[in-house]
């Protein structure tokens, strides 16, 4: 049989990656794929560099629109990223009858459920493993391997830069300013770091999750998303002492709200168990927690990122069209794991709706009845209290810190306590809260 | 369209646990599938229990012969476990033109290549991730999510009753014979232990995991075996203070002995670094680690047995199956990765081939020279050391124990320098070797 033909949109790193262990495992990959995937046609807004990574074998150009309407192309694999010109690509592949390959989260955070309709409708697949944790085969996981389970929720570090900080930040004592320069320095993080800090890369991971996890669509817009870059380095030195670790987790979660069951679908700092498996991953690594109700909890972890981590993925995708590309849709596996006629439209909670435990700091007055008064407004609100910690004032300080950590309650129960010890004249300045989950 | 028709082989533990996770998540495996998935026949040796676990609606035969038999039946599910009726039954299910899916890993290791070469000529399918790591999708993982891979190594946790006994020989200071009779009272192992703590079901499982790694045939008779019985509570607190924990490890591997090719295939107590995620794993959990060129480490976690997490892995293959029972062979994964026609016979190499690194405890006599000689020894091996523990003798002791964790070396190397250092004087009865693997 002949090679299967491949047109790759961008040769900048995860590109040149995928072209190159598709070069160096091209026996392997064919003995696995039954059949050759060669890449024939790439893209590239620097044509030279392109050619000069691709080896001289592969037609270059510099319009994406000519691969995606060359009719000798069969997948297109999409890695220019962000939203117009690559939805365009997406969508035009599509019309043309090719099966898509994405790394694209953003985009399909945002515009998934259009592009998956166009797909099934012209009946090619499009196939995105690389867009959720890189090389780990999460979504795989997620759509296959554990179709017997009610999935109950997933909760994942899923983006590496985010967790380099915060692990640089506990390890080494950083603040978060420093942690971030250390980590650009690295090459970690991006220049513009925003997407990574501010937690909307997360956002976009794990909504895609949660349609395969749930049945649902992408919601992006209903994804509450928080960051680390307000996160101070005394939290981490506390929530460690506590026997707690800070991680950015993305979390989506069912839950039943008076009677009703809804979706919590959120990325933010979050004090983990120490001792949990995934609060022990550190640096970029990426890893995701999936409990259901049959299997349990089960993990997987692995590199988020980097240009032959996601090129497996990309791969691993490859090799999947390639043996079903002539078989009937029928027999494919959904895109978004449900059946398209069997997705439901269970709602995304706000935040305020959602129930977990919180970290609660507050730097008060050192004087007596400052406690009671603090306790007081908690059991009002019949939030319990799991531990405490308080700090003896430094010497020649009249402030100190208390530190609480609640049972689970709801968001705007907690929001509403905050505010009134903020009115405390005793608290000082803003309580920080913190989520926290166990994770078990 | 009808549901698929499954007919269950055994009605024991995973048995009811398939049967009652496909009943409670019947609508959300239908909306996957996009076909109802049903068991209308079960065969049992007491059918009264398995009438009462199945309620009536399904028929139940004592003779697994009439469901393999039965044209109804579109995929057997052999559950009874154990070599020669299984074997029989498999092949009978498959000449019958079923699919099958079996969570045997005996049966797999041992006749794995005349099964899937049976099911290939036939055109069915047989699904096994039930047979490795309970409901953890590694199976899947290796064969479809690291396609693109040159797989390396990988290194498995994959016995969870021997995972709880060292666990509890580390946490709280047990013996061997103390901490097996207590899993014995918990459910975590069998009356007979044997193929649990010698490491056989281990071989088994990571006998299959090789053949799907590197294209090879399964080759269970060529795997190193070596369980945890005599293991010494003293060598678990020593690696402690090393910074290593002592796991029983399932290692697939590929080595270079003198220019050749070749497999490492072997199961061992093994000491591992301790702040390795995978050295964290703890109790009756499993977890597979996997060195892939292309993605670097990436593992694998969850429950490695029980009813319903092994009952996850078997519908997760009814799943798959019923979305391509009715597609061309050609569109399937083959059963082994790799194409039948494109597996490899690199061979499995002899223990005493096999390149690590080794934890050493000798008994000595405390008098000078002792460590003089010793090192001595190794060193007229090539045999670095990487690091030494030398204990004070106890009060009134004359002897003491000596450490010694070495860098890489051949199997027969360490063999022979060990024999010299057994043959000293100095040296009290045998001299302790535990493999270390750095996983790194």
């Amino acid at each position: 049989m002949n090679p299967i033909k491949v047109g790759l949109l961008g040769v900048g790193n995860v590109g040149s990656g995928t072209f190159n262990v598709l070069q160096r495992n091209q026996e392997e990959i064919r003995r696995r794929a039954g059949r050759g995937i060669e890449i024939t046609m790439v893209s590239a807004r620097n044509t030279e560099r392109a050619r000069a990574r691709t080896g001289g074998s592969v037609q270059v150009v510099a319009d994406p629109f000519e691969v995606v309407n060359n009719p000798d192309i069969d997948i297109v694999v999409e890695l220019i990223g962000g939203y117009d010109l690559a939805k365009q690509l997406v969508l035009q592949a599509i019309a043309n009858g090719k099966h898509v390959v994405t790394a694209n989260k953003a985009l399909l955070a945002v515009h998934g459920n259009e592009i998956f309709a166009a797909a099934q409708e012209k009946g090619v697949m499009v196939a995105f493993e690389a867009a959720v944790a890189g090389g780990i085969p999460i979504i795989k996981a997620l759509r296959e391997g554990l179709t017997a389970n009610r999935i109950e929720w997933l909760a994942g570090i899923i983006n590496g830069t985010t967790n380099f900080i915060l692990s640089e930040m506990r390890d080494k004592g950083l603040d978060f300013g420093t942690a971030l320069k250390q980590a650009q320095e690295l090459g970690y993080a991006e220049a513009d770091p925003t997407f990574d800090i501010e937690g909307v890369d997360a956002a976009h991971k794990v909504t895609i999750m949660s349609a395969i996890a749930f049945g649902i669509p992408v919601q992006f817009d209903k994804a509450y998303v928080e960051g680390i870059s307000k996160l101070d380095a005394i939290d981490i030195r506390y929530a460690e002492q506590l026997g707690y670790r800070i991680k950015l987790l993305g979390i989506a979660k069912r839950a039943v709200v008076n009677g009703t069951e809804g979706i919590e679908l959120r990325v933010h700092p979050t004090l983990i168990p120490s001792k949990r498996l995934i609060a022990n991953v550190e640096g970029a690594m990426n890893a995701v927690l999936v409990q259901g109700d049959a299997i349990g909890a089960t993990m997987y972890y692995g590199k988020g990122a980097g240009a032959e981590p996601t090129a497996s993925a990309v791969i691993a995708d490859l090799v999947d069209i390639t043996r079903l590309a002539t078989a009937d849709p029928e027999h494919r596996v959904p895109h978004l794991a449900f059946q398209p006629n069997e997705m439901t439209d269970i709602e995304i909670l706000p935040m305020s709706e959602v129930t977990t435990s919180y970290y609660l700091r507050m730097h008060v007055a050192d004087r007596p009845g400052v406690l009671a008064d603090l306790t007081r407004i908690l059991a009002d609100a019949t939030i319990s209290i799991d531990a405490m910690l308080q700090k003896e004032p430094a010497e020649n300080e009249s402030h100190t810190d208390i530190i609480m950590l609640t049972h689970q309650t709801q968001e705007k129960n907690v929001e509403a306590a905050i505010l009134k010890m903020e009115a405390l004249p005793s608290v000082v300045g803003s309580v920080t809260k913190i989520r926290l989950e166990n994770l078990s």
